[in-house]
């Protein structure tokens, strides 16, 4: 009897070869191709092992009444319906702490990059510009920047403990206030970006961060200001911030989520006070292979009747 | 009268035009032009503000029969001949400790970049490759990673403080062990080399130095191993290390200096497993202002008799 089903074409090939050599298994590459399933093989599917960013709704999950389990691949389940999962009895899990020091290395790899103009700084060198033209313009001190870290979950928290060691003025919001080291809290984003240079977004995905760091955030913030996104491109007013960079309202940006991923707008590479990265931030082979190791676990949990590792709902 | 010699060309106008306002001066591109200057002026000159990588001997300074002080623009002085100035009497200054915090992020920025192929992955945004290809390969997990730090000075330290929030195994050199927070301390770098996956480089220059991180260390180092450099380009054997880069026998490098800058050894930009910067470790501007007031700051003190800041002899 199949009982999984593996869904997503962003599956790389051993992550697919490890589940399917776990269980009996059937595959799709989205949402979309549930239904094209013959109705004994859906009937028979317990857990589904889920990539992408797809939206996946109750809908689709009814084509599988044996259903009990939907494995998310990554931290934000954003894709999934969760509310939608619970109505039907259907848990949710995702892949937590297993990638909060990669994506905080890549929060912290684009504000060096940006504020040390690293990406010139290269061209620089393998162009020959250096011998032709001597040094690139002076840029931006990293150490001692006032950070604001908006929203202080498990990622931000890893983001804020490596700015401390750049001796950073660090600021957070969060829904409450948290015991840190000095750290200010404050409740608004906007009056944050109006304390700090960078705000680094940490926040989850999803309907309630939909456009969280506002155009009046962004104007706040200032044109020293820079903003790094490693959350999902939903939580920022894109056009917004598209706008304040064109313009140079703000200094610059560090960016490895985008809306329409991977078909950015492209306004976005006609910038160069930007750095740019294709949402990799967990996207080491360590990390990657955690979080496999993570969302199979918690299906074999689910199959063999034991406690979930990581659920969400 | 002129007390006041400018030698360097890569002096930036408004450093150049706030020492000529500070004291009446005369003006070289280097050492070589020093013999041009008339006796008169020559006579006058008790000060040197000195900037750039031209070796600075005791044949020129035996042009200014009442020069007193040499005050470098950097904290490396390896251009000038301290020894030959003390035999003299004549006191040499730098700018340490300003540049430090700069210094040290660039390494973090370079190791990030290397190990997290950002700049392969800047590329893949702005190509438009991330549409038409999908995902960037799988690389490599920051956080974690064993390092040895070459040299632990006042910027080796500052570097091992930021790999200690990204939870590094520290390990180091340098002349003496250290009071260190659970550090590994190693007499020698190719034990060291050995015992970690990354080295960074955080040596003076000079003689002394000169190919300290020698071929034997970056054998030690072995195929995972990647070398960051932000000393000078003297202090790893160069052509060694371009030999194992070539044939993969080291993962990779970062490095911001180079023998023979900006004439760099074309070799390096036909390799795509490093990260190259243009000796711009210093380069921001908050940090150049303060190592431009430090100089000034030493002539000045030495001019009106008061004692040197930072001197190195």
């Amino acid at each position: 009897m199949t009982e999984l089903l593996i869904c997503g074409a962003s599956f790389k090939e051993d992550e697919r070869a490890r589940l399917e050599t776990a269980y009996p298994s059937a595959y799709v590459d989205g949402p979309d191709d549930m239904a094209s399933l013959d109705e004994a093989t859906r009937a028979g599917i317990k857990a589904i092992a889920y990539k992408g960013h797809k939206p996946f709704g109750g809908e689709a999950m009814d084509l599988f009444p044996s259903l009990g389990v939907v494995a998310n691949y990554g931290v934000g389940y954003d894709a999934i319906d969760v509310a939608a999962a619970s109505a039907r009895g259907v848990k949710v899990t995702n892949t937590p702490n297993v990638l909060n020091d990669d994506v905080a290395d890549i929060a912290i790899g684009m504000l060096i990059a940006q504020f040390r103009t690293m990406m010139r700084g290269e061209a620089h060198v393998r162009s020959g510009d250096w011998a032709k033209q001597g040094e690139i313009p002076l840029n931006r001190k990293v150490t001692g920047a006032s950070v604001g870290i908006v929203g202080l979950g498990r990622i931000g928290r890893e983001i804020a403990d490596r700015c401390a060691a750049f001796k950073m003025d660090i600021h957070y919001t969060s829904r409450s206030e948290k015991e840190t080291p000095g750290w200010t809290y404050h409740s608004d984003v906007v009056a944050m970006a109006a304390a700090v240079d960078v705000l680094i977004i940490a926040l989850v995905g999803g309907a309630e961060t939909v456009g969280h760091v506002s155009k009046a955030a962004i104007d706040a913030l200032g044109p020293r200001g820079v903003i790094i996104n490693i959350s999902r491109g939903t939580t920022v007013d894109e056009g917004a911030l598209l706008d304040a960079l064109e313009q140079g309202r703000i200094a610059g940006a560090g960016l490895d989520v985008f809306l329409n991923e991977p078909n950015i707008d492209p306004r976005f590479t006609a910038l160069d006070n930007v750095v740019l990265q294709p949402h990799q931030g967990s996207g080491s082979v360590e990390t990657r292979r955690a979080m496999a190791e993570l969302q199979l676990e918690n299906i074999a949990n689910f199959l063999s009747g034991k406690d979930l590792v990581t659920p969400v709902n």
